[in-house]
């Protein structure tokens, strides 16, 4: 039986939906080489250069956000895998300026030993580098080690907050400064309700029952903390923010980031009435919504299910997080 | 079995999603009175008003539309329902003013029927109206009688034509005449791979064999031109894109803009696939992708499939294709 998706030859997945893309969006985005998205419009090389890789199969994500106050590349992987070391060497010297450059890393072991070796082998050639390293899931409990939290659709917003830092001319050490701040305080987590199909294998990346959906679930199926019976809406929504709350510290007063973000086959009518919730409980603690999305940022093919993010915000992030940017999916006048 | 839905009571689908809508995009959007969403900024009265009317459960259309240089008004209609006519009335003498109302309908029997009574009585009452009805689905082919062809995701590119040419003060005659322009050099055409459940019914809204496809569907499982096996995502793209450059009367030195229109649980992986191959098809007879995107603007709940979009685009239409607007899922800078 084919697989009820709209592909060719499944080893070519990556390389024809990376020629689409550019294809698409070929006034924002370009290929500097086969599977190096860069900015088709290229900031001066006095400002930070911000980079990052991981796998294809995640569209929008990374690649969608490059581009004008967000990324300046993306090193993409075949489905779900990390890119090799010499592309991500590549990307890191094509960045390469006097400004410096700052590594998103996305906490997943093949993302992080690629970009080990590829930093390790930068450096020695005189690239100048700051990592961060995403690891704000809270499915293994908010106060787990470090390693062991795996990095989600917060890498996202931290593009944001990190590139508007980089286009208002902030050094690498203040770019890294504020970047940091953001990724100490941000939260995710993650509820499926469906499974998808993997799209090179054909095969379904994880198992759920009819009448269930798991909290915690990692972006590839990784295992969450247990399924349980499928909730209403409003008490996926009470559950999901209470532990965030708790995770990121929000008291009365506080001022939050919260995005709701599609994992590929729940709709915006679900995240909508989820996020209603979400607002109405984090009012009667007096903690305010002070701006969100709702969309699909970093979806696992055709997986039905969301991830909750939150992030605690000071004035400094809201003026980045306002600050314009122009990519292909998304866009702030 | 629960639906594998995160929703609450079905009975209050709409009301709830409405709300959390406006409580996630309150600085854009806001509720006027029950199923009335309307801008945060209003423009200025002076500049013609765009309103539209259209059922729930396609989000992000209608109402994501809603903002700066694309909607004024958005009347919305409980799932896959028009609303009736007292709210479209209300959402008419709302919007009235001097410079006059443009209103977008979608060739849908109960949106019509909505429209027609509601239109009467507001002109009853003195408001000044034109009405665009949009009808670019080929499934009956291209010739066939408007009021057989429904009106798919083309309301949203006519949105942002209109929208444009209200927000450079443009008459209402000229407001009409751009979009009507607009509006009779585009085509649609849908292709299903998979259904989607209804989220108030709990029932799927079509059937289709697990190795078939069906190009030219309606956006509620409306018949299409019937049933195929499975094809290439390359195989779809040149069916589709031959059908639609045809209807359009697409030449050599002709420039399009095309679009790519996810329908639910479709991947913007799988999307990027098809653009790839539609785009090498146009360049073959020397069309241009003048402008393109690829995204989800009206989905049927997590329906598999798309819709293909393009329009003859003159330098007039480009130019109000580019200027700005800000509304929750189409910004441009």
């Amino acid at each position: 039986m084919p697989m009820k998706k709209f592909i060719n030859d499944p080893e070519n997945l990556t390389s024809e939906l990376l020629d689409g893309y550019v294809k698409a969006y070929g006034q924002k985005v370009a290929l500097q080489s086969e599977k190096l998205v860069v900015s088709a419009n290229p900031k001066d090389a006095s400002n930070v250069a911000i980079v990052t890789l991981g796998g294809a199969g995640h569209e929008p994500a990374l690649s969608g956000f490059v581009g004008e106050g967000m990324l300046d590349i993306s090193v993409v992987g075949d489905i779900f895998a990390a890119p090799g070391p010499p592309k991500v060497l590549e990307a890191l010297k094509t960045a390469n300026r006097d400004a410096g450059v700052l590594f998103v890393v996305l906490n997943h072991e093949g993302d992080v030993m690629s970009a080990n070796t590829a930093q390790d082998m930068a450096e020695s050639e005189g690239v100048k580098v700051k990592r961060i390293l995403t690891h704000e899931d809270i499915a293994p409990g908010a106060d787990a080690p470090a390693e062991d939290r795996r990095g989600l659709v917060g890498c996202v917003p931290l593009y944001k907050v990190a590139g508007a830092a980089a286009e208002a001319g902030k050094s690498l050490d203040e770019v890294y400064a504020v970047a940091e701040k953001f990724n100490n305080n941000m939260a995710t987590l993650a509820v499926a309700l469906k499974t998808a199909t993997h799209p090179a294998s054909g095969e379904a990346i994880f198992d759920l029952a009819d009448d269930e959906m798991e909290i915690g679930m990692g972006q590839h199926g990784e295992a969450g903390t247990g399924s349980s019976k499928i909730m209403t809406a409003n008490e996926t929504a009470e559950t999901m923010i209470t532990q965030l709350s708790k995770a990121v510290d929000a008291k009365s007063g506080d001022k939050l980031l919260v995005m709701l973000n599609g994992a590929g086959a729940t709709t915006l009518m679900e995240l909508y009435i989820v996020f209603r919730r979400v607002k109405e409980c984090l009012a009667a603690q007096g903690i305010e919504v002070a701006r969100s999305l709702v969309g699909e940022y970093l979806t696992v093919q055709e997986m039905a299910g969301f991830q909750m993010f939150v992030a605690k915000m000071d004035d400094e992030l809201l003026q980045l997080w306002d600050a314009p940017c122009d990519t292909p999916y998304l866009t702030v006048r």
